[in-house]
């Protein structure tokens, strides 16, 4: 074990103590950040997020509401209730918690969140804006690990990033915010995913490898460079009878192989996961800020 | 001179051919396709750029219009045109030719075109759409690029592809689009830009190399790996005291040193700039069956 772990846990603590004298100051002009999350069905990871998201805002003094619907809910009802909640004026964050059940299209749900209220960032304005390096609301995962690279002292300026999967939610998107133009960003990026050939000759030239693959200990020792930096978005649920449920969360990186031979590495859990909620809380207070003609960027 | 080259012209006007066979189509149904296009101030290459495209649109049987504003043209009045033009049924395309005089907000301008007449695809919810994998205008010159691409039998699928440069119009949204997993994109894609460091390491590894930098003939035979494909779309103006102008456009790569070690090269001009058109006129052709209910996808 030679890599220095970067501590998602306590870089999110730094980010909520920061968020609570932005919500201290809006208390103070009587607005209250107020986000509602929208739970359809009972996938048991949404639901333990969401209550996970929930539970983090009430904590630094965010007022949240959970709207829990049958997985048979029909599209219908749901944009109604997103249309209402757009239009309540003490609502400033709305989160549909994804995924969705087959019955609703979920680029129209995206497109029926008001766009200054979109706190996930997965509004096509938003993720449109991000493409043309004038983003407002970006992703909640994204952003989590744009923060994590600069507060550890890992800035990606004029660096290698190779982001290896090109899910929505992670990889894509992150593959284009560090490579704006920007002073915490700048990266030359290279996005690999399935139909990448050669993989090991792509991950061994990373200064910085981004992992959003979703495939549990893909990445090993042998394919990444020495003193890179690893982070790992991954999760997937493995086999382990040692534990009361029998299964364990782990993340795209093989530990103790990549620690090994990286200089930096994100653990599973407690990396990437607390700056996720840290970002969606940052989100909402930026929401009920710009709602309320604050800006603080 | 070894490598093919890749004919634009060519390849432009089999995609006209094509679309004159939709447009009759159309036609039929009493729908006549009409874009209008919106020039503000002299800029002599934008003059030249809308007029261009009025003639393509004219000679395929697209209904085309040009409305000429003086530079210092008031945002608000802007705006208020392209209301009338979103609400005028016989529009089907909109395109504001860019760039817009400094008192214009572009973002502001972007936002305000229909998403459904927004042929050149720079609306932030077509690019957003574009991000996530769900595209339905694409700007006109990665589109462009992409169908030189596959036409010209070079398949990005499973290839590593390179963009250097990366712009709104050309490398970021084409960086996106190659590497969709799509049967005609499905590219690990690397995006190098002024921030990249040793900007050769990166050439050198490209089996399709995208040049939209707009820095005259930078790219030299001694930068490309033997046998690859090049797409410049770089367009600079060079001092040439042979021509009557004095001035010469040329791309972003030295034409006389690559060709000697590509496997395939398109011309400037006659490479991309021939199929940006084309392009736009096919976006147009879509919005028009699009708004009509018809749908050729």
């Amino acid at each position: 074990m030679s890599a220095i772990i970067i501590d998602g846990k306590k870089i999110a603590s730094e980010v909520k103590g920061e968020l609570e004298g932005r919500i201290g100051k809006l208390r103070e002009k009587n607005i209250f950040p107020y986000l509602v999350a929208i739970l359809v069905g009972e996938n048991p990871a949404s639901v333990q997020y969401v209550n996970m998201k929930a539970k983090a805002c009430t904590k630094i003094g965010i007022k949240s509401r959970v709207i829990s619907f049958p997985e048979k809910l029909g599209e219908g009802e749901l944009l109604e209730l997103i249309e209402e909640l757009n239009a309540d004026k003490l609502v400033h964050g709305i989160l549909v918690q994804l995924p969705l059940p087959n019955q609703i299209d979920q680029l129209k749900i995206n497109l029926a969140v008001d766009v200054s209220k979109d706190v996930d960032g997965f509004h096509p304005e938003n993720l449109g804006r991000l493409l043309l390096g004038k983003p407002n609301f970006i992703p909640a995962t994204p952003l989590g690990i744009l923060e994590l690279l600069s507060r550890s002292g890992n800035s990606p300026v004029g660096k290698h990033t190779i982001v290896l999967g090109r899910g929505d939610l992670v990889g894509r998107p992150f593959s284009v915010l560090v490579s704006l133009k920007d002073k915490r960003a700048n990266s030359t990026v290279t996005l690999c995913h399935s139909a990448t050939r050669n993989l090991n000759h792509f991950t061994k030239q990373a200064d910085i490898l981004i992992c959003a693959m979703g495939k549990a200990r893909m990445i090993t020792g042998d394919m990444i460079m020495p003193g890179a930096v690893i982070i790992d978005a991954g999760t997937s649920a493995v086999n382990d009878p040692s534990t009361e449920k029998g299964i364990r969360i782990v993340g795209d990186v093989d530990f103790d192989s990549v620690s090994e031979v990286a200089g930096f590495i994100t653990p599973v859990p407690g990396g990437v996961g607390p700056m996720t909620i840290a970002m969606l809380l940052s989100n909402t207070v930026k929401a009920a800020e710009q709602i309320n003609g604050i800006c603080n960027d």
